[in-house]
Protein backbone atom coordinates (compact mmCIF):
# COMPACT_ATOMS: atom_id res chain seq x y z
CA UNK A 1 0.00 0.00 0.00
CA UNK A 2 1.07 3.40 -0.54
CA UNK A 3 3.23 5.07 2.49
CA UNK A 4 1.10 8.55 2.06
CA UNK A 5 -1.99 6.40 3.14
CA UNK A 6 -0.92 5.24 6.13
CA UNK A 7 0.70 9.10 6.93
CA UNK A 8 -2.97 10.50 5.90
CA UNK A 9 -5.57 8.30 5.63
CA UNK A 10 -8.12 11.09 4.21
CA UNK A 11 -5.96 12.57 1.89
CA UNK A 12 -7.17 11.80 -1.90
CA UNK A 13 -4.09 10.51 -3.89
CA UNK A 14 -4.33 11.32 -7.77
CA UNK A 15 -1.49 8.99 -9.40
CA UNK A 16 -0.13 11.46 -12.33
CA UNK A 17 0.84 8.43 -14.04
CA UNK A 18 -0.98 9.66 -17.82
CA UNK A 19 -1.40 5.93 -18.63
CA UNK A 20 -2.71 4.74 -21.80
CA UNK A 21 -2.81 1.58 -24.03
CA UNK A 22 -5.09 -0.85 -25.26
CA UNK A 23 -7.38 -2.12 -22.99
CA UNK A 24 -6.18 -5.11 -22.46
CA UNK A 25 -2.86 -3.42 -21.10
CA UNK A 26 -5.22 -0.93 -19.16
CA UNK A 27 -7.07 -3.56 -17.15
CA UNK A 28 -3.53 -4.31 -15.41
CA UNK A 29 -2.75 -0.69 -14.87
CA UNK A 30 -6.11 -0.04 -13.29
CA UNK A 31 -4.59 -2.88 -10.65
CA UNK A 32 -1.49 -1.35 -10.90
CA UNK A 33 -3.28 1.83 -9.47
CA UNK A 34 -6.09 0.92 -7.46
CA UNK A 35 -5.29 -2.24 -6.13
CA UNK A 36 -1.69 -2.41 -5.89
CA UNK A 37 -0.81 1.56 -5.06
CA UNK A 38 -4.38 2.16 -3.60
CA UNK A 39 -4.77 5.49 -5.66
CA UNK A 40 -7.86 7.53 -5.37
CA UNK A 41 -7.75 9.20 -8.81
CA UNK A 42 -5.24 8.90 -11.90
CA UNK A 43 -4.67 10.66 -14.96
CA UNK A 44 -5.28 9.23 -18.37
CA UNK A 45 -3.98 9.86 -22.32
CA UNK A 46 -6.68 10.71 -24.59
CA UNK A 47 -4.78 9.78 -27.66
CA UNK A 48 -6.26 5.92 -27.94
CA UNK A 49 -9.91 6.92 -27.28
CA UNK A 50 -13.04 6.13 -24.92
CA UNK A 51 -12.96 2.43 -26.19
CA UNK A 52 -9.15 1.83 -24.74
CA UNK A 53 -10.24 3.59 -21.42
CA UNK A 54 -13.03 1.60 -21.28
CA UNK A 55 -11.43 -0.38 -17.61
CA UNK A 56 -10.77 3.21 -16.50
CA UNK A 57 -14.26 4.60 -17.12
CA UNK A 58 -15.48 1.32 -15.01
CA UNK A 59 -13.95 2.30 -11.71
CA UNK A 60 -17.05 4.14 -10.43
CA UNK A 61 -15.60 4.97 -7.38
CA UNK A 62 -12.08 5.99 -8.37
CA UNK A 63 -11.74 9.50 -10.17
CA UNK A 64 -10.49 9.10 -14.25
CA UNK A 65 -8.80 12.55 -15.04
CA UNK A 66 -8.17 12.88 -19.06
CA UNK A 67 -5.50 15.03 -20.27
CA UNK A 68 -7.07 17.55 -21.99
CA UNK A 69 -4.58 20.74 -22.37
CA UNK A 70 -1.10 20.35 -20.84
CA UNK A 71 0.85 22.86 -19.16
CA UNK A 72 3.78 22.21 -21.22
CA UNK A 73 5.40 25.02 -23.63
CA UNK A 74 4.45 23.03 -26.99
CA UNK A 75 1.14 21.34 -25.64
CA UNK A 76 -0.36 23.03 -28.82
CA UNK A 77 1.14 21.31 -31.79
CA UNK A 78 -1.63 18.74 -31.81
CA UNK A 79 -3.87 19.79 -29.23
CA UNK A 80 -4.52 23.19 -30.87
CA UNK A 81 -5.46 21.65 -34.05
CA UNK A 82 -8.71 22.65 -35.91
CA UNK A 83 -11.31 19.92 -36.36
CA UNK A 84 -14.81 19.70 -36.91
CA UNK A 85 -16.03 23.17 -37.81
CA UNK A 86 -13.05 24.88 -36.17
CA UNK A 87 -12.74 23.56 -33.00
CA UNK A 88 -9.07 22.24 -31.31
CA UNK A 89 -8.77 19.38 -30.71
CA UNK A 90 -8.43 19.71 -26.64
CA UNK A 91 -11.91 20.83 -26.69
CA UNK A 92 -13.53 18.35 -28.91
CA UNK A 93 -11.59 16.15 -26.39
CA UNK A 94 -13.44 17.91 -23.47
CA UNK A 95 -16.73 17.74 -25.11
CA UNK A 96 -16.11 13.99 -25.72
CA UNK A 97 -14.95 13.16 -21.99
CA UNK A 98 -18.12 15.15 -20.95
CA UNK A 99 -20.83 13.84 -22.97
CA UNK A 100 -19.70 10.04 -23.61
CA UNK A 101 -16.84 9.09 -21.32
CA UNK A 102 -18.33 10.51 -18.15
CA UNK A 103 -21.31 7.83 -18.39
CA UNK A 104 -20.34 7.62 -13.99
CA UNK A 105 -19.92 10.81 -13.19
CA UNK A 106 -15.99 10.49 -12.39
CA UNK A 107 -13.95 11.93 -15.38
CA UNK A 108 -12.24 15.32 -14.74
CA UNK A 109 -9.81 16.75 -17.48
CA UNK A 110 -6.27 17.88 -16.64
CA UNK A 111 -6.09 21.85 -18.47
CA UNK A 112 -2.66 23.52 -17.65
CA UNK A 113 -2.76 26.67 -15.62
CA UNK A 114 0.18 28.17 -18.12
CA UNK A 115 -3.33 28.03 -20.58
CA UNK A 116 -6.04 30.41 -18.80
CA UNK A 117 -7.79 31.44 -21.69
CA UNK A 118 -7.85 27.57 -22.93
CA UNK A 119 -9.01 26.95 -19.34
CA UNK A 120 -11.96 29.25 -19.41
CA UNK A 121 -13.38 27.55 -22.68
CA UNK A 122 -13.10 24.35 -21.39
CA UNK A 123 -14.94 25.46 -18.34
CA UNK A 124 -17.58 26.60 -20.66
CA UNK A 125 -17.50 23.70 -22.55
CA UNK A 126 -17.88 21.46 -19.54
CA UNK A 127 -20.27 22.96 -16.79
CA UNK A 128 -19.63 21.76 -13.61
CA UNK A 129 -17.03 18.86 -14.09
CA UNK A 130 -13.55 18.75 -11.90
CA UNK A 131 -10.61 20.79 -13.65
CA UNK A 132 -7.06 19.10 -12.30
CA UNK A 133 -5.23 22.23 -13.27
CA UNK A 134 -1.00 21.67 -13.36
CA UNK A 135 1.51 24.54 -13.81
CA UNK A 136 1.27 26.79 -10.83
CA UNK A 137 4.29 27.59 -9.25
CA UNK A 138 7.53 26.51 -11.32
CA UNK A 139 5.68 26.32 -14.65
CA UNK A 140 5.05 29.97 -14.58
CA UNK A 141 0.95 29.42 -14.35
CA UNK A 142 -1.33 33.14 -12.36
CA UNK A 143 -3.00 31.70 -9.76
CA UNK A 144 -5.40 34.85 -10.42
CA UNK A 145 -6.19 34.17 -14.09
CA UNK A 146 -6.16 30.45 -13.18
CA UNK A 147 -8.74 30.60 -10.52
CA UNK A 148 -11.19 32.76 -12.38
CA UNK A 149 -10.67 30.94 -15.67
CA UNK A 150 -11.12 27.52 -14.30
CA UNK A 151 -13.82 28.16 -11.06
CA UNK A 152 -17.16 26.39 -12.13
CA UNK A 153 -20.74 27.74 -10.72
CA UNK A 154 -19.96 27.72 -7.31
CA UNK A 155 -16.35 28.60 -7.18
CA UNK A 156 -15.02 25.39 -6.85
CA UNK A 157 -14.53 22.57 -9.05
CA UNK A 158 -10.33 22.70 -9.31
CA UNK A 159 -7.89 20.63 -8.18
CA UNK A 160 -4.64 23.38 -9.03
CA UNK A 161 -1.37 21.24 -8.35
CA UNK A 162 2.15 22.40 -7.07
CA UNK A 163 4.75 19.94 -7.22
CA UNK A 164 8.05 21.65 -7.26
CA UNK A 165 7.39 25.02 -5.61
CA UNK A 166 6.35 23.26 -2.63
CA UNK A 167 8.39 19.81 -2.33
CA UNK A 168 11.72 22.05 -3.21
CA UNK A 169 10.74 25.05 -1.56
CA UNK A 170 14.02 24.43 0.76
CA UNK A 171 16.66 21.94 0.60
CA UNK A 172 17.94 22.75 4.41
CA UNK A 173 16.64 21.09 7.31
CA UNK A 174 13.63 23.40 7.11
CA UNK A 175 12.61 21.84 4.34
CA UNK A 176 8.84 20.41 5.62
CA UNK A 177 8.45 24.00 7.26
CA UNK A 178 9.14 25.37 4.02
CA UNK A 179 6.87 22.98 1.95
CA UNK A 180 4.09 23.96 4.21
CA UNK A 181 4.60 27.60 4.13
CA UNK A 182 4.51 27.56 0.52
CA UNK A 183 1.70 25.51 0.34
CA UNK A 184 -0.66 27.40 3.35
CA UNK A 185 0.61 30.16 0.71
CA UNK A 186 -0.97 29.34 -2.16
CA UNK A 187 -3.83 27.93 -0.76
CA UNK A 188 -4.84 31.12 0.32
CA UNK A 189 -3.92 32.98 -2.40
CA UNK A 190 -6.26 30.29 -4.64
CA UNK A 191 -9.39 30.94 -2.00
CA UNK A 192 -8.93 34.95 -2.29
CA UNK A 193 -10.09 34.99 -6.15
CA UNK A 194 -12.50 32.08 -5.68
CA UNK A 195 -15.84 34.14 -5.61
CA UNK A 196 -13.79 37.71 -5.95
CA UNK B 1 19.58 -4.43 -15.13
CA UNK B 2 16.57 -6.03 -16.92
CA UNK B 3 17.02 -9.86 -17.11
CA UNK B 4 16.41 -10.19 -20.88
CA UNK B 5 19.80 -8.76 -21.35
CA UNK B 6 21.19 -11.18 -19.34
CA UNK B 7 20.12 -14.37 -21.11
CA UNK B 8 20.32 -12.97 -24.74
CA UNK B 9 22.38 -9.77 -24.60
CA UNK B 10 22.14 -9.27 -28.54
CA UNK B 11 18.43 -9.04 -28.48
CA UNK B 12 17.39 -5.17 -28.83
CA UNK B 13 14.48 -4.53 -26.05
CA UNK B 14 11.62 -2.47 -26.77
CA UNK B 15 10.04 -0.90 -23.50
CA UNK B 16 6.12 -0.59 -24.75
CA UNK B 17 5.94 2.08 -21.95
CA UNK B 18 3.33 4.60 -24.14
CA UNK B 19 5.42 7.32 -21.40
CA UNK B 20 3.95 11.21 -22.11
CA UNK B 21 4.86 14.19 -19.80
CA UNK B 22 5.90 17.23 -19.45
CA UNK B 23 10.07 17.81 -19.99
CA UNK B 24 10.85 17.48 -16.57
CA UNK B 25 9.03 14.14 -15.69
CA UNK B 26 10.21 12.98 -19.18
CA UNK B 27 13.72 13.38 -18.01
CA UNK B 28 13.19 11.04 -15.37
CA UNK B 29 11.57 8.44 -17.80
CA UNK B 30 14.07 8.49 -19.74
CA UNK B 31 16.32 7.63 -17.14
CA UNK B 32 13.93 4.67 -15.81
CA UNK B 33 14.04 3.45 -19.43
CA UNK B 34 17.18 3.51 -20.59
CA UNK B 35 19.71 3.61 -17.65
CA UNK B 36 17.60 1.34 -15.15
CA UNK B 37 15.74 -0.97 -17.49
CA UNK B 38 18.86 -0.76 -20.48
CA UNK B 39 16.04 -0.54 -22.66
CA UNK B 40 16.96 -0.21 -26.28
CA UNK B 41 13.91 2.17 -27.71
CA UNK B 42 10.75 2.91 -26.23
CA UNK B 43 6.94 3.98 -27.24
CA UNK B 44 5.99 7.27 -26.66
CA UNK B 45 2.66 8.90 -26.79
CA UNK B 46 2.93 12.24 -29.48
CA UNK B 47 -0.21 14.17 -27.40
CA UNK B 48 2.10 16.69 -25.49
CA UNK B 49 3.86 17.63 -28.69
CA UNK B 50 7.54 17.27 -29.67
CA UNK B 51 8.64 20.15 -27.38
CA UNK B 52 7.74 17.40 -24.65
CA UNK B 53 9.24 14.62 -26.14
CA UNK B 54 12.38 16.56 -26.43
CA UNK B 55 14.54 14.41 -23.72
CA UNK B 56 13.56 11.13 -25.21
CA UNK B 57 14.35 12.57 -28.99
CA UNK B 58 17.86 13.77 -27.74
CA UNK B 59 18.77 9.83 -26.90
CA UNK B 60 20.37 9.61 -30.14
CA UNK B 61 21.42 6.04 -29.69
CA UNK B 62 18.23 4.57 -28.36
CA UNK B 63 14.66 4.17 -30.62
CA UNK B 64 11.62 6.47 -29.98
CA UNK B 65 8.95 5.26 -31.12
CA UNK B 66 5.69 7.50 -31.60
CA UNK B 67 2.28 6.17 -31.44
CA UNK B 68 0.17 7.01 -34.64
CA UNK B 69 -2.65 5.21 -35.76
CA UNK B 70 -3.18 2.08 -32.55
CA UNK B 71 -4.17 -1.22 -32.79
CA UNK B 72 -7.56 -0.96 -30.62
CA UNK B 73 -10.64 -0.96 -32.26
CA UNK B 74 -11.90 2.36 -31.09
CA UNK B 75 -8.49 4.18 -32.04
CA UNK B 76 -10.41 5.95 -34.47
CA UNK B 77 -12.32 8.66 -31.94
CA UNK B 78 -9.40 11.20 -32.23
CA UNK B 79 -6.74 9.42 -34.22
CA UNK B 80 -8.80 10.00 -37.61
CA UNK B 81 -10.38 13.46 -36.95
CA UNK B 82 -10.02 15.43 -40.12
CA UNK B 83 -7.68 18.49 -39.86
CA UNK B 84 -5.38 20.80 -41.69
CA UNK B 85 -7.02 20.26 -45.47
CA UNK B 86 -8.57 17.30 -44.72
CA UNK B 87 -5.87 15.26 -43.27
CA UNK B 88 -6.61 12.78 -40.23
CA UNK B 89 -4.84 12.97 -37.27
CA UNK B 90 -2.27 10.12 -37.18
CA UNK B 91 -1.59 10.82 -40.38
CA UNK B 92 -0.73 14.36 -39.49
CA UNK B 93 1.27 12.89 -35.98
CA UNK B 94 3.28 10.69 -38.85
CA UNK B 95 4.00 13.83 -41.29
CA UNK B 96 5.19 15.86 -37.95
CA UNK B 97 7.44 12.90 -36.67
CA UNK B 98 9.45 12.02 -39.97
CA UNK B 99 9.97 15.98 -40.51
CA UNK B 100 10.39 17.90 -37.52
CA UNK B 101 11.26 14.72 -35.07
CA UNK B 102 13.19 12.72 -36.37
CA UNK B 103 16.21 15.06 -36.36
CA UNK B 104 18.66 12.63 -34.86
CA UNK B 105 17.32 9.70 -36.99
CA UNK B 106 16.08 7.57 -34.18
CA UNK B 107 12.54 7.55 -34.87
CA UNK B 108 9.65 4.85 -35.72
CA UNK B 109 5.74 4.66 -35.32
CA UNK B 110 3.35 2.36 -34.20
CA UNK B 111 0.53 1.39 -36.47
CA UNK B 112 -1.85 -1.30 -36.11
CA UNK B 113 -1.76 -4.36 -38.42
CA UNK B 114 -5.75 -4.30 -37.55
CA UNK B 115 -5.77 -1.23 -40.08
CA UNK B 116 -3.56 -2.13 -43.00
CA UNK B 117 -5.06 0.82 -44.83
CA UNK B 118 -4.24 3.33 -42.52
CA UNK B 119 -0.53 1.53 -42.28
CA UNK B 120 -0.14 1.85 -45.83
CA UNK B 121 -1.24 5.62 -45.96
CA UNK B 122 1.54 5.86 -43.10
CA UNK B 123 4.26 4.07 -45.12
CA UNK B 124 3.24 6.54 -48.39
CA UNK B 125 3.96 9.23 -45.92
CA UNK B 126 7.01 8.60 -43.90
CA UNK B 127 8.99 6.27 -46.75
CA UNK B 128 12.06 4.15 -44.93
CA UNK B 129 11.20 5.00 -41.66
CA UNK B 130 10.74 2.09 -39.24
CA UNK B 131 7.11 0.97 -38.00
CA UNK B 132 6.13 -0.87 -35.11
CA UNK B 133 3.54 -3.03 -35.83
CA UNK B 134 0.94 -4.65 -32.61
CA UNK B 135 -1.79 -6.28 -33.26
CA UNK B 136 -0.72 -9.61 -34.77
CA UNK B 137 -2.17 -12.19 -33.33
CA UNK B 138 -4.57 -12.16 -30.82
CA UNK B 139 -5.84 -8.77 -31.86
CA UNK B 140 -6.37 -10.33 -35.49
CA UNK B 141 -4.31 -8.74 -37.63
CA UNK B 142 -3.80 -10.33 -40.93
CA UNK B 143 -0.53 -11.23 -41.79
CA UNK B 144 0.07 -10.29 -45.31
CA UNK B 145 -2.13 -7.58 -45.21
CA UNK B 146 0.19 -6.23 -42.99
CA UNK B 147 3.20 -7.42 -44.94
CA UNK B 148 2.16 -5.64 -47.94
CA UNK B 149 0.95 -3.09 -46.28
CA UNK B 150 3.87 -2.16 -44.22
CA UNK B 151 7.31 -2.89 -46.15
CA UNK B 152 9.65 0.14 -46.89
CA UNK B 153 11.38 0.12 -50.43
CA UNK B 154 13.80 -2.74 -49.21
CA UNK B 155 11.02 -5.00 -48.54
CA UNK B 156 11.68 -4.11 -44.70
CA UNK B 157 11.60 -1.32 -42.28
CA UNK B 158 8.74 -3.53 -39.72
CA UNK B 159 8.71 -4.32 -36.49
CA UNK B 160 6.24 -6.76 -36.52
CA UNK B 161 4.89 -7.82 -32.69
CA UNK B 162 2.41 -10.51 -31.12
CA UNK B 163 2.51 -10.84 -27.10
CA UNK B 164 -0.41 -12.98 -26.37
CA UNK B 165 -0.02 -15.48 -29.28
CA UNK B 166 2.91 -16.60 -28.08
CA UNK B 167 3.61 -16.15 -24.44
CA UNK B 168 0.14 -17.73 -23.68
CA UNK B 169 0.52 -20.66 -26.63
CA UNK B 170 0.71 -22.97 -24.03
CA UNK B 171 -0.25 -23.19 -20.47
CA UNK B 172 1.19 -26.24 -20.07
CA UNK B 173 5.13 -27.32 -19.60
CA UNK B 174 5.79 -27.64 -22.93
CA UNK B 175 4.99 -23.22 -22.88
CA UNK B 176 8.75 -22.99 -23.53
CA UNK B 177 8.30 -25.54 -27.41
CA UNK B 178 4.71 -23.54 -28.03
CA UNK B 179 6.11 -20.64 -27.86
CA UNK B 180 8.93 -21.30 -30.19
CA UNK B 181 6.97 -22.95 -32.57
CA UNK B 182 4.30 -19.64 -32.73
CA UNK B 183 7.56 -17.43 -32.98
CA UNK B 184 8.96 -19.36 -35.95
CA UNK B 185 5.37 -19.80 -37.61
CA UNK B 186 4.83 -16.20 -37.71
CA UNK B 187 8.58 -15.46 -38.78
CA UNK B 188 8.51 -17.50 -41.37
CA UNK B 189 5.38 -16.12 -42.93
CA UNK B 190 6.25 -12.79 -42.24
CA UNK B 191 9.37 -13.31 -44.92
CA UNK B 192 7.12 -15.28 -47.29
CA UNK B 193 5.51 -12.03 -48.32
CA UNK B 194 8.16 -9.61 -47.81
CA UNK B 195 9.07 -9.36 -51.12
CA UNK B 196 5.49 -11.05 -52.84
Amino acid sequence: MLRIHTVAPDVPVILDAKDMDIGNTNTGYVRMAFEYCQADAITINPYLGMEAAQPFLDQKDKGIIVLCRTSNKGSGEFQDLLIKSDMPLYQYVASRVAKYWNKNGNCALVVGATYPNELAQVRRIVGDMPILIPGIGVQGGDVEATVKAGRDSRGQGMIINASRSIIFASNGPDFAEAARRETLKLHNLINQYRNA
